[in-house]
């Protein structure tokens, strides 16, 4: 049995989805396709045979639609998702799930009317096999109960004229934010933001910074956001607690000894970093929307991450503490 | 465009293919199974509606059958390989291409008439992403011309019953023998063997053995192989070069600390350690065999390792240098 | 020529020197010895055939010693200190350098009063190989300017019955701020600290604690302290840059693979992890006594740190940010 | 007590011991110095007020000589170590022991006839501390009986005019016939030497050369040496035992990131890589001086490290295995 899958949203990464369905992973065939622009959506469906749309509510609605996925940008992401809650269709959408919180809350309270899972959305790290493997050494219970979390996420540049000192943690670090609160297994109560001296590749741009959140059972998450290093894409992650302490692993598969001593590849970019994580994560929704669920990122946790977000978006004007108000979780959200 | 496979044998191997092909990567399907125990072809067929056949001829003969996986036992790949050359049909042979030289060269004559190639043999580490970055470090010259190759295998245990000391040769240490021709991009020219102190875990087994390789060029590569060493499956290799050296880094994702120290994980068997090396070896032959063809190591391959593996279990018993005839190699075989 | 050393404080840190002086370093020879408790310092200075004195300012007046080393407890610093600049001789300080600001100012009066710097104050991080290396990286631009340091400092354990919450600063974080100061090349302005979900294995201990430091320059310093951890005394560092980042590296000298996996062994306290340092750092005193100064850290580091020290003990009652007022660095102590 | 030491030999080796004795020990003071070149005796001598002897025989037997440390060339060992076990003094002799095994023999005998072990010879690795924590991981039982010694030795450069390709051998490879010997607790039964493609680099140079040693055990200890290899001084070594294996790490204190990867330092020579093995070494040798007697690699051992390097080096022509005939150790050298 195969999904036909729609797609919404036929960028850069909605075309990556759509190659790694059709060309990598078993068990999905991308059937439709709509985008804003339509030459774009054409260019998409035509490498794989699938139909055009030029109405997203018509794509969702189409009866060879299985289940559909979201990659149009976060403003857009609220009117695919919604009709599709309505149809009963799965639906893994890109992050953010939605960006404004009460966007995410009427997502929410869609998703609960239609009375089971239905959104995944996509925060990759949890498909990587080194967070995993973090994971479960927390929930092993080898280091003990988890204390503290520090997470390092540096780009080795951001383009110039795009990206937004804002971005830093509205596009970023809300990575940074999925994996502490999965990790920890908590909520954010509240959040600090610091920024000290700015790299000067990057201009005006407020980089680094650094963050503390205050987690609700109060274990500290500290994340530093580096987007202009220009080393590499370098992503690591150590959690102590108390009695020991895990952390990520460099990811290189070689070492290589020459006159500038030894060396090992850092990744040059989030491609080369999570490529096997964003296969893992569309095969895990692939096998899970085609039982009629989903799992993994729920429709709560891209609304955490966009409370977490803002209030850190916040702090990172007063330099204050924020708090991040969730509200109370609906148990159709607990695990 | 999804190629037709049928398999030739539904032992262990055969089942992960099978589940690898339907389950895992895009592109292909298992329609016909075959296998001397027909009650075991024909639960790994009902898994994925596959049609059972009870002669191996027949299922290649099949219309429904585009190419063909053989994972049955090695005295029976001849059997199944030059109907599939003759018919025209894309082939993965699992190792060993054939358990006699002669057999292997029949099947080299059988290809060559055939006209193109259309053998992939399954030395899968090839397709694993370390040992492609050291390929790809000693193919950019950054080490200068190699030398010295240093390949170390490693298992925790192999079954008392079943494993003798040919195997360590024979099942095992091939693995090393194609690596080293790969990397340095040569043949072996002669082997020596040695067996020094056994592992008495082993009881009689020759274990560990160490092998010398000399190359045609006269690069060295050698060999530990020491299959009972009970921590865990681990594969080294390194190769030094006029200017630099380039191994195999630790395959660990995460770093635990706990009262032990610092510890990362050793896999724990093959099926953890290639995982996603044997993924990518079916999923570069389904693309290949769509195309018609054939591509990763080649029957000449199969053969040369085969000769290798001969020479050196004459070198175990003898303790002396014995010469690796293979003959001249084909044009054909050419890259 | 000998450097004569009376050595104040015969407790553990001051065996300690005593021995290393006596038998692992050239250059110096213990002739005086003094502690509050007069048969600790007998059997000390038996050891060593020294000469054992009731007082600490006559041993400091005495011919036959040519530079002092103070190891008595933080309160008696300052008594010893300020007789031997009067004297003239030079002067190892453990740390602290003194216990309040204002006798660190005397201090500091009195050593510019004497016209050339005579005290070297116990900071052993700095000669540590490892942190030297960091040191000369940063320096080197290598890696940019310096945006971010992390430093973690890790205990196995405390004593129960005499450790407390503050400690974690004043004797343990005090070396954090040390090298963050050294390797940036700056001030702390400001300083926050967080203590969140404590350690369980402490009882009430504020543990761990994590601190965020301002420099006046713009830079970030965080530090965890973490000082019941169970599994080791591990001390991580690293520094990014607007270009690169340079981290401490793992000091296990062997890696050992058996069931548990791969591993290297974490230092068991600080005397196995700084030995060298130790032994760094009194051979380059000796070195600057014989010459009839100092090197080091400086009587205004001790003061510094003291400071820092200080607000970061408020701000652990506070939890906001405390400015760290230094006043103005005299041009004496400009490098 | 000041253990009063006379040098033989004056050249760089020589040098660096009295600086090391003088300036970086305690313990010891070189009071006594002798060299075939007059002057350059006497240079060294100035620098730390010592004697300055024209003959050999004159330092060993003065009054104010308690123990003799050999920094003279290879031959002239032997004439200097007969007259000093003949007066009852401690003898350090820098590596070889002698360069005939006739010699190694008559010195043997004249150390038993000296009635207690007088000798020390300089194999510096056993005083190095990864070797060290790998002698206590084997001892320990941790990874079961040893079976199989992997070692390299790689030098950055060697100086065209002045090496040979039996240095190789006598000069470089000897200490790793050291480590094996020391590490396995066993002694080398018989040695192949191969000798593949040549490093370029080198023009005739026989490099590299790969050693293949049998133990008496049974056990078997492999070298690679490579000593053009342009990127540094990289000693490697592993043990692989029936349950485990243990491996020297890296050396590097600090990673560095930057856009090269990710970085850590190879040694440039010997003198980077073991500097605080030679401190250790002579440190053991003057506490062992001052008791009377000797530590450390024996006279014995110099005697077999001998006769192993000549089978070595007549291997080297032949390319078969050659037998290291030491005949019976003696009881004398019983540990």
């Amino acid at each position: 049995m195969t999904l036909r899958i729609g797609v919404i949203g036929a960028g850069m990464i909605g075309q990556d989805h759509i190659r790694r369905i059709s060309t990598v992973l078993s068990g999905g065939a991308v059937v439709a396709v709509t985008d804003v622009d339509r030459s774009r959506a054409a260019a998409a469906a035509g490498k794989v045979s699938a139909r055009v749309f030029d109405d997203t509510e018509a794509l969702i609605a189409a009866d060879e639609v299985d289940a559909v996925l979201i990659a149009s940008w976060g403003p857009a992401h609220e009117a695919a998702i919604i009709p599709a809650l309505a149809a009963g269709k799965p639906i893994f959408c890109e992050k953010p799930l939605a960006t404004t919180q009460d966007a995410c809350r009427r997502i929410l309270d869609a998703e609960i009317r239609a009375g089971r899972r239905l959104i995944q959305v996509g925060f990759m790290r949890r498909y990587d096999a080194a967070y995993r493997a973090l994971k479960a050494t927390v929930d092993s219970g080898a280091i003990g109960a988890p204390l503290l979390f520090h997470s390092v996420h540096r780009n080795a540049s951001v383009p110039k004229d795009l990206y937004t000192s804002d971005m830093a943690v509205s596009d970023t670090m809300v990575h940074d934010i999925d994996v502490a609160r999965w990790l920890l297994d908590d909520e954010v109560a509240r959040v600090r933001v610091l920024a000290g001296k700015r790299n000067s590749v990057g201009g005006d741009l407020r980089d680094p910074i650094f963050a503390v959140m205050e987690m609700q059972g109060g274990a500290l998450a500290t994340v530093e956001v580096s987007v202009n290093i220009g080393y590499g894409y370098d992503i690591r992650g150590e959690i102590s607690g108390e009695r020991g302490a895990a952390s990520l692993a460099e990811s290189n598969p070689i070492v290589v000894k020459t006159e500038a001593g030894f060396a090992g590849r850092v990744p040059a970019d989030w491609r080369e970093r999570f490529i096997a994580a964003y296969d893992a994560e569309i095969a895990e929704w692939i096998a899970a929307a085609t039982a009629g669920g989903a799992t993994g990122p729920s429709a709560w946790d891209g609304y955490a991450i966009t409370v977490v977000a803002d209030a850190a978006l916040q702090a990172a004007g007063s330099g204050e503490a924020v708090a991040a108000d969730l509200g109370r979780r609906p148990a159709f959200y607990d695990a």
